[in-house]
């Protein structure tokens, strides 16, 4: 009955910032009857990041990759966890308490594992400008913009204001990048053709522009000339070499001064830890706005403060920048860290076992690194998709993916096209910011 | 390639406002050899207002029951209909064209299909306060909010915010305030006691209130009688002959001078006929806003133009005060408005063949009027399950409703409780009241 998280005499209070891999990974290895454990988060769902980009690209629906955190805690596994839903914007390390919009919760032992958000490299008003994929909510904004281009597009008589809205400028050539520019491309191929009689497909423009000489370069370079490759087939610009400047009143300006006029930029090219307001402690965030652990995600110069997964940052000889930010890694550490939480003896160092890393480009075209071994192809696309398919949280959410999956495969379209939005009315602060 | 609807010269221009059930099955029933036809819509989906409710309460995705109009017009019986996203403002009979926020389209024939809005009888700024279920987007917002009152009362230790979080009222006892009033009776009877620890099942008021003296008026009073019944097993508070004054400052105020502290009234009390600014006529809409039609669906006063759907008003002997406002109608007038257009001779007058109507009201539990017969229960949530699944457009929506109603039927649980929205950046003025 009481509507804080219970503080039995006996229990120690975990709190954990974020119901992400790693905190509902954490949550679920961690003893309850030692720990008093309250989750965090801004949404009330646990989501799954990897398959954002078809939420942009209609393929999904926000809804069959987002699982209610109050549904999952009736789960055997997580099952006497606190769910509590707020944005966590102040830290206090010497009261130990964190500090939501709507109150302020006591912790014993406090884990980070907020995520990363977008890193826009301080270009101005670019968060205004672009569209991005690092939460559901952003990426069905981006599926809303991306499907009224298309409407004005088959508006308009103004040739200029024509080509602009037909032109698709996706900056970064990492997983998300390749992917979303990769689905954009089937819109292009398959989609336009058929139900925009309005607009010529060859009048479809769909660039991805990356910085570096290559894409995928986290992947093995196989892997990068391989999608892409498999992009051109798709009919998508790639532009290698070339960094984004600015994006002002419908021009994209690029490091080597080109530039390119359109309404419509997805930027997925950086990424950088969420913050917060700390008091109580000089230890801040290191690279990437990520925090310094040691091997065992303690937080380098803090007592009882872990953090894990994205946000979390460990150099060791293997890894100098730190490990890769991947779901496999956060998932992990979440198991390790409750591990060691339970025996409190701290006797299990955090060593990331690669289980691979792929990608995927379309119906039929994926890239997949295992160890030494690469595969690409529709054998990489199959396991891709078996892969992200058991990764999934609930039953009905696997079975309606795999539903969209198949009626897509076999009539080539992206049934979820919908413009879908909460009315505005009545509007209510807290929630302006929909993250 | 053309961007603007073809104007063959042997083909007369038919444009539809609207791809509700009366605008979609008039583009059905139209030979696209005479007509060349146009649907006008402000969503870019064609979408399944009976079960809005259930967006609302957690049960349906939004997708679930919305299906793309491009996707739509690749259909055999649709095809050659052209479709063009808009919200129409403005008609100038006398020009014979109807304006657009995007353009400025021409018709030879128009068909005014474009449903109702909310009634909020002029109370000041009520629609700023209360929640909604007249499209999609109200049904998300409402969701929301639901949603988040839960999260909020789980949070505060204030009393009498608690209870005002806790306490919602619905308004308006015809389907769809029945609808909405059982399903957030199953909310609190089965879902809140399992997912929400922190509060009492007791603490949750559904109270619903209705103007008259019964439930479902344009049923068989056994219908609503049974729909009585039904909401006290689901601990929903009835409130009959009471109308809704004022909703200010968190208090409702009704026409007893009774009050309620509430932070969540959903408003279904009554709906009026979309509103445009007419030029070129003095032919105003009738009472409630609905366009006068004889016997054909032609606008009494003008010509070329016609009405359908719950937005037009046929005065008849056996309807003095129209047909009501329901699926079966505008699906029948589309059907007939097409066939006297496709022969041209206007033979055939319309009259609705009553295929009897029906309400749910949580599970197992419905109501359903055929001619004289009235049954309920078990049986009828059968009926009502299978009528309104055989009504859904597309394979894909159809297999996914199904399988979201067995997954609640079977555990009890409204499994989409999520708290979905499009991130805000970049505003774009002309989506911004998102109806």
């Amino acid at each position: 009955m009481s509507s804080t998280p219970s503080t039995s005499s006996t229990r120690r209070r975990l709190v954990i910032i974020g119901g992400g891999f790693a905190g509902l990974n954490l949550a679920k290895a961690i003893d309850k009857k030692l720990w008093d454990v309250t989750i965090i988060d801004r949404h009330n769902y646990h989501c799954f990041p990897p398959l954002f980009y078809q939420v942009a690209s209609s393929g999904l629906e926000a809804s069959d990759i987002c699982f209610p955190f109050r549904r999952e805690i009736r789960s055997r596994k997580v099952k006497g966890t606190n769910y509590r839903m707020g944005d966590v914007k102040d830290i206090d390390f010497e009261r130990k308490e964190v500090k939501t919009q709507f109150e302020t919760i006591p912790y014993d032992s406090l884990v980070i594992a907020a995520g990363t958000t977008n890193n826009f490299f301080g270009i101005p008003d670019l968060h205004k400008h672009v569209f991005t994929l690092k939460s559901v909510s952003q990426a069905i904004r981006t599926r809303n913009e991306i499907l009224d281009r298309l409407e004005r597009a088959s508006i308009t008589k103004d040739p200029a204001e024509r080509a602009r809205l037909l032109t698709f400028v996706v900056v970064g050539g990492g997983p998300t990048g390749v992917e979303i520019a990769g689905a954009m491309g089937e819109l292009k191929r398959y989609v336009i053709p058929r139900e925009y009689p309005g607009i010529d497909r060859d009048e479809v423009r769909v660039i991805l522009v990356e910085g570096t000489d290559s894409l995928l370069r986290t992947m093995s370079p196989r892997s990068g000339a391989d999608a892409l490759k498999a992009l051109g087939q798709l009919m998508v610009e790639v532009q290698l070499g070339k960094s984004m400047k600015t994006y002002d009143q419908g021009v994209v300006t690029f490091s080597d001064g080109s530039t390119i006029a359109t309404e419509t930029v997805v930027w997925t090219a950086g990424v950088t830890g969420e913050s917060f307001n700390t008091e109580g402690s000089d230890v801040t965030p290191g690279p990437g706005n990520r925090w310094i652990v040691d091997e065992y995600n303690r937080v380098t110069g803090l007592s009882d403060v872990y953090a894990i997964g994205d946000i979390s940052l460990h150099i060791s000889e293997k890894y100098p920048r730190g490990c890769p930010q991947l779901a496999q890694v956060a998932i992990q550490q979440g198991n390790t860290l409750g591990h060691n939480l339970n025996t409190g003896r701290f006797d299990k160092a955090f060593e990331y076992r690669d289980m691979g890393s792929m990608a995927t480009i379309g119906r039929n075209r994926a890239v997949v690194d295992m160890g030494k071994t690469h595969f690409s192809g529709w054998m990489a696309w199959m396991v891709w998709m078996c892969v992200h398919l058991m990764s999934l949280l609930g039953m009905r959410n696997k079975a309606v993916v795999l539903l969209n999956w198949i009626v897509s495969y076999f009539t080539f379209s992206a049934g979820l096209r919908l413009m879908l939005r909460p009315s505005k009315y009545p509007l209510r602060s807290y929630w302006e910011d929909g993250q």
